[in-house]
């Protein structure tokens, strides 16, 4: 399956990046800098350090890609990497308070460990630190070399629009906890918000510090968003039907937390009394494990299971098409499809 | 007493800066803008609209006054104002969510009415918006004028590098609670993040928009977080000793709630027997009313009380020098100094 071995650009990158994004978490406060080092895997809850487990380094990557990709060296592309990863972890710290999710990646979450005041100043740092950094690139790279102020300010608005996309994205999926169904449409509007939002940013940043044209900035923002909608795609199936062996989750596992996911909107839009089954089933407080097998069945006899799968497919195209539109570099263009892929093409 | 009456000035700028506000709230999605708009006072919690019963709106006035007093016209400092403002209400309803607050200024806060999450998420939809309308001004100018990219970009990095300030205060007031003693010098630290920094913002942010030299955009900021601190002083006094008639308080208020500030954290530097007596009673769970009435007693006996009184006094002459130093325009002069007696010579 292509895409299933981490690319070469993740690690290359990594090693662009970290550096500046130490450097970034340094300027934090005594008070808020450990919980931060916690949240991001550089040490463990008594402030000892860990080999450093943090994320995958996705969005980073596409803004260190997305400068080279349009002709700029790939440090260009830095203080936007390092402000999408703060602003990544920001809404990570956020949600999992919001969800009261006490586990992440096999750790207890900040608010857990730290206390949820704790956590909340904790994201809010992370977000301001974010803008700091694209303002005054300096917090990252530690020189005082001079700002274009006109593509910072660029590139700020764009994480600023796209923080608000996701921040709207996260209120609406809480409104859906109180709704009894959701519609397909609202369903994809929501990850693009969520999902979508910040990844398009990323895949535009470096471009906008690149001082690249507004065509070439728009297309690999359209590359992002439809990445986002197909990760996210793949993500509500793989929660549904992912192998409990690799996801570490139950079977089902977004169905025992009656999740209204891409899957589930699309098998109830299909009607029926199939649907109405669904959806008492999923409206009930606790499922049992014939109840949520049964779901499974309904969501896949409904087509929510293709539908999702053709979404996935059909964003990931629309995606590839425009990263094709914005391309200047071949080298940067074939690591970004690589990339695309293995964030898509995921088993787990 | 100067200042007990509401300045002129704080009237003009409502009037210049409240329909910008509004426009800038209205581009919040239909998830979060309500929580928003209970919040101001704009409606009631079934979002019947209400005589608007807003904040006095220091900040707004700060900042217009702040363009006017280089020289430009008020409209210069629209963005700014409302900008702080935005942030500003942020760090209110987060602030709610830490401390458990149900209310405020005799009104639910938003947690208890719209949920913890909702609360979270709104106010970072008011972080990020802030930052939304400086680095896009017709988001709440309504025009597409052209924007001054180099100016945004200044005002923007002023106004997160004022909040990561505003954050780091919060952090620190978070872990005082933790503590038994804390000294006055990290007493006025966490003032002068919590509260000085963001009035310090708001103080000099329409002198950058107006292209002001940097020597009076420093004045003006020193300006604001002197003033800051001399608020926070007197707010201090009066969480202690203010009338109860006109604080809606109890007596001895912040000693009921085992508050380290500055009378207290003075108090405490005094040493001696006093001193210990006052730590054990802060200590203790719950005070009875003749300790809170000895508590109280104790503050002044060990000088906390005078020294308050002086830094506050203090704060205000080296504000009131530092803006005489950076202004131009005398009228506006006049308005910022009626101002700053306004916000700080309060009896409530």
């Amino acid at each position: 399956m292509p895409g299933s071995e981490a690319p070469a650009s993740l690690a290359r990158v990594r090693t662009l990046v970290e550096p500046a994004l130490r450097r970034a978490v340094a300027v934090l406060s005594d008070e808020i800098r450990p919980a931060v080092e916690y949240h991001l895997g550089w040490v463990d809850e008594f402030g000892k350090e860990l080999a450093n487990d943090g994320g995958k380094g996705i969005r980073p990557a596409l803004a260190v890609l997305s400068a080279e990709v349009v002709g700029a060296p790939a440090v260009i592309g830095v203080p936007g990497a390092v402000a999408v990863e703060l602003v990544h972890n920001f809404s990570l710290i956020h949600d999992d308070v919001i969800d009261g999710d006490t586990e992440r990646r096999h750790r207890a979450t900040v608010w857990t460990l730290f206390g949820v005041g704790a956590a909340i100043v904790a994201g809010d740092a992370l977000l301001t630190l974010g803008q700091q950094v694209l303002l005054n690139p300096s917090i990252a790279l530690g020189s005082s070399a001079d700002v274009d102020l006109a593509a910072a300010s660029r590139a700020a608005r764009l994480l600023a629009d796209s923080t608000a996309e996701m921040n709207a994205g996260q209120a609406l999926d809480l409104d859906f906890e109180r709704q009894r169904s959701v519609s397909y449409e609202d369903c994809l509007v929501m990850e693009a918000g969520k999902t979508g939002a910040l990844l398009s940013c990323a895949a535009a940043i470096g471009a906008v510090f690149a001082d690249a044209e507004q065509g070439s900035v728009d297309a690999l923002a359209r590359f992002g968003a439809q990445l986002g909608l197909a990760f996210q795609a793949v993500d509500d199936l793989l929660g549904i039907w992912g192998d409990p062996a690799t996801t570490g989750k139950p079977t089902f596992a977004d169905l025992r937390q009656h999740k209204k996911t891409l899957p589930v909107t699309a098998a109830i839009a299909a009607g029926g009394p199939g649907a109405e089954e669904l959806m008492t089933l999923l409206a009930e407080t606790e499922l049992s494990e014939s109840q949520v097998t049964r779901a499974a069945e309904l969501v896949d006899a409904l087509g929510g299971r293709q539908r999702a799968t053709d979404e996935a497919r059909t964003s990931m195209e629309v995606a590839l098409e425009a990263l094709e539109s914005a391309a200047t570099n071949p080298a940067a263009t074939d690591d970004l499809r690589e990339l695309a892929h293995f964030i898509v093409d995921r088993q787990f």
